[in-house]
């Protein structure tokens, strides 16, 4: 059954993030790709508009954010509320799912920022061997 | 500077996982790629030689695989023994930073696989539009 078809597994089908047909994996696949790991991030510190995720996730262009939170807000992880002023405001908020994702994300990216220097002596000692 | 060049920021320097130029932000990126994360969780379950790693890892290519392994050993995430036998055993594992990345990631698949009915619900409804 293709995954994207069914709502939920069977009872007695266990989600596993490592097989290919799980929904899990897609998902995990989802949150951690480039940009949308810092989009959740970012999002984890509240909601943004377009336009200050766009500066607060350094390099992504316009068109991959877009694409980025069509796709968290598919798996609903945030939620997409336009509020039909002109000139437009959008806003993005995370789903009380994005934001135990968020979470999850936020204690990674914590572990590597207080490892930088233990990352860096790592890559110095790689690269000399 | 170059961040590869530096051992650790200077004092006054916040690691910051949003910046281009910080370490933390290309580790984060290499831990949360898509063949790293998961060969980042199944040596969290423990050490694991090649071969095993790639039939956990459902899909990755042997190259993908030597590539992605290659990556966060330099980061400093696992590392590598070679038992110098023939036929050869490399065995891989965590060093215990390694351990405490795995250790997020795992939390992160556990929300996602528990959230699978949510999420395909989630993809229903929005397709449904």
């Amino acid at each position: 059954m293709d995954p994207l078809e069914a709502v939920g597994p069977a009872p007695d089908l266990v989600s596993d993030v490592f097989a290919r047909a799980c929904t899990s994996r897609a998902a995990f696949e989802d949150v951690t790709s480039r940009w949308s790991s810092l989009a959740l991030l970012a999002l984890g510190e509240g909601p943004h508009r377009f336009g200050e995720l766009r500066r607060r996730v350094e390099g992504v262009s316009e068109r991959m954010l877009a694409q980025t939170l069509r796709a968290l807000e598919r798996d609903g992880l945030i939620t997409r509320s336009d509020a039909g002023t002109i000139p437009p405001r959008v806003d993005y908020a995370l789903t009380p799912l994005g934001a135990q994702v968020a979470a999850g994300l936020r204690g990674l990216a914590d572990v590597l920022e207080s490892a930088v220097p233990e990352i860096d002596r790592a890559r110095l000692d790689y690269d000399a061997r």
